[in-house]
């Protein structure tokens, strides 16, 4: 027999949690340990409570629900992801993962199913680092990414800390509930990009997590008056730089078509429509899911801008603000989502993930992996953000079979 | 015998309004109607008094001391220029032309020099346009270009209004009191850029003054995720900017390589590191001395852009913020002014002027021409806005000899 999740009652949990925090335009905005997301967390804890799951929260807020196993000294079998979201967000990003891991649950005990590993599934506090930054502090707190005195004491704008707002949520717990002797960590998302509807692809067996880096380039010349100063006496900082951002594309392309380098954000000073620009500077984002790669473009992108900035008399400092190198995830979770997919007849391809995701710093501590499904037209972090009902319902079904055959090794 | 100017009062006087609002780092930050600007004004009355002028004052505060002529039914020459500055502005931007015009009078009464027709000193109000927008309101309401009524209602950036301030100042005076019957005016000023230095000329007989257009352009792509969407998939609006900015000089300095373009603005939402931007707003501020060839310019980019960004599959935009015509100055006096410094041996040349002053708007009412002297490194409206003694010398010598020659017309 095979399993398949409750459509209805899956896309009813999903609507139930659009209306908790929900937009004008049919989004959400349910920041991380706010008043919304503890009534998110309350509706979950009681619909945990109602499926019989042993509850426990940590001590960063990170929820917890586990469904014992036959063999219950067996590790666990970890299956989740967060319910915080971007302000004015969508109702897709995280909520899906944590919503099928519900529904994975219910299918179990409607079917009553006994497994031989013991599943607990997860809702991490703050991955959206929306108000608290950086983003991921749950997973990454039990990841000893960050420490606990660091995660605490994180402020919102407001000037609010993670900690005193994570006590009064009511959802601070011990660091002995913290996440412990998992087997595999799981996790269903929305891609958050466009490549699975363009290919027409049901599902994404994910690789990895893509690593990146993060330049700001500072270019200086001369500030001047737009209407006394001859171009020739110029030294326009902003010129320069239009023509460093084409160049940027076109060097990173011919390093690797694949290589992703983005320039976002900009700002010239003055700043006067009056005035030649004295310095500009200007963000770049470059992801590749070979290290080897990105590290190449970056020391290439340095040494061009480098040398032509002096060959034109421009002052440039390019700094490094982050790096983080590719996340290679479990290659049996991944078979094991290709075999799911291919049982069902759904197409699915492997792809890396563009974004962080709280499998991210999972897979620092146990064996991780990720199962994608399509975002209409690539569309995230908004409140347009869609997944169609069938894609929702494919996600869960994957991440059902892939459980299951987990909680059997 | 050659009149002369002396030096050391020239340099005093220059010197006792360097002290009035002085920043830190040597320059001025004398707002219009502020109480540095009162407190100035105060000692040009004083200086004006002094020299026996009949002194008053207009409903827009600007400040005029007259010297009788033989033939007082005669029309007045009209010389001088502002006392307000940018806020951390310079020492010399305006305030030369209004000193050097009393240093003028004190040489004629020193020498006890009778002039056919009278000579009226001026001191606008508000031409910077700092506190106050837009720029020239005293010189702009005498001519008509704007209405008494619009001048009182601007409004600084704490709401407070020109014509509460001005009354505040004590320097509100009547309609009847403005520039009437004028023959000729005459500013001499700084540079403001750096022409006159890179070419070691002396004197910059000014031809007139450039008109301008002011576009601003919004390049609507779409947003997306740095990390998720694949390069051929976006729609990027900054880069394709980039591009624009660099194609704008290229098709501009092929129309005239003497038209100024400058792009000094830019904004790309949504501005985050890790975001496609969606959209790129820029200005584009184009200058010529002839406005066939300006308007000419404008419509290339107009048209080039445009085409582009349709055949791209761009969204554009493409606004006109601003445009004024270039302005003539009087053949007599630009004459007058290569005759004057050719007697003195100095290096003279003709040049259009690339900033706004005073002298535009006098233009519109009554034949008028200016004076330019080197600026070090073309900087003004900053603190090291700097013209070296021997220059303001020698442009209050040459407005000395142009107001003289003017008087015996």
């Amino acid at each position: 027999m095979t399993l398949t999740v409750d459509h209805k009652r899956l896309l009813q949990s999903i609507k139930a949690s659009s209306i908790i925090g929900a937009t004008q335009n049919g989004g959400l905005n349910r920041l991380a340990l706010s008043d919304e997301d503890k009534v998110m967390r309350d509706f979950f804890k009681q619909w945990m409570e109602k499926e019989g799951l042993q509850i426990r929260f940590d001590d960063f807020g990170n929820m917890y629900g586990r469904r014992e196993g036959i063999n219950s000294d067996h590790s666990a079998v970890l299956i989740g992801s967060h319910l915080d979201t971007q302000p004015n967000g969508g109702k897709f990003d995280g909520v899906l993962g944590v919503l099928a891991a519900l529904e994975v649950i219910r299918v179990l005990n409607e079917n009553d199913i006994k497994t031989k590993r013991p599943i607990e599934i997860v809702n991490f506090t703050n991955e959206e680092g929306a108000r608290f930054e950086p983003p991921m502090l749950g997973s990454g707190g039990i990841a000893n990414i960050f420490s606990r005195d660091f995660i605490y004491s994180v402020q919102d704008k407001d000037g609010k800390s993670f900690g005193a707002e994570l006590e009064k949520t009511g959802y601070l717990g011990t660091e002995t509930n913290r996440a412990n002797d998992i087997y595999r960590y799981v996790e269903l998302h929305i891609e958050q990009g466009p490549v699975l509807e363009n290919h027409r692809t049901n599902i994404g067996a994910v690789t990895g997590i893509q690593g990146m880096t993060w330049l700001e380039v500072r270019i200086s010349g001369h500030s001047a008056h737009a209407g006394t100063t001859p171009l020739l006496m110029r030294k326009d900082a902003l010129l320069f730089s239009s023509k460093m951002i084409s160049l940027i594309h076109e060097i990173t392309a011919q390093i690797d078509p694949h290589c992703l380098v983005t320039i976002g954000r900009i700002s010239a000073s003055p700043g006067a429509v009056n005035c030649v620009a004295g310095e500009v500077v200007f963000s770049v984002d470059v992801r590749h899911e070979e290290d080897s790669i990105r590290d190449r473009a970056v020391e290439v992108i340095r040494e061009t801008l480098s040398t032509l900035a002096a060959s034109e008399d421009f002052g440039i400092t390019i700094s490094e603000l982050w790096e983080i190198k590719t996340s290679h995830f479990s290659e049996d979770i991944i078979s094991l989502i290709e075999d799911a997919a291919k049982e069902r007849h759904y197409s699915c391809e492997r792809i890396i993930s563009g974004a962080a995701h709280d499998a991210k710093y999972m897979n620092h501590i146990v064996p991780s992996g990720m199962i994608f499904v399509p975002s209409v037209d690539g569309k995230s972090h908004c409140e347009d953000e869609l997944t169609l009902d069938e894609d929702l319902i494919n996600g869960a079904n994957i991440l059902l079979d892939v459980t299951l055959s987990l909680t059997q090794k």
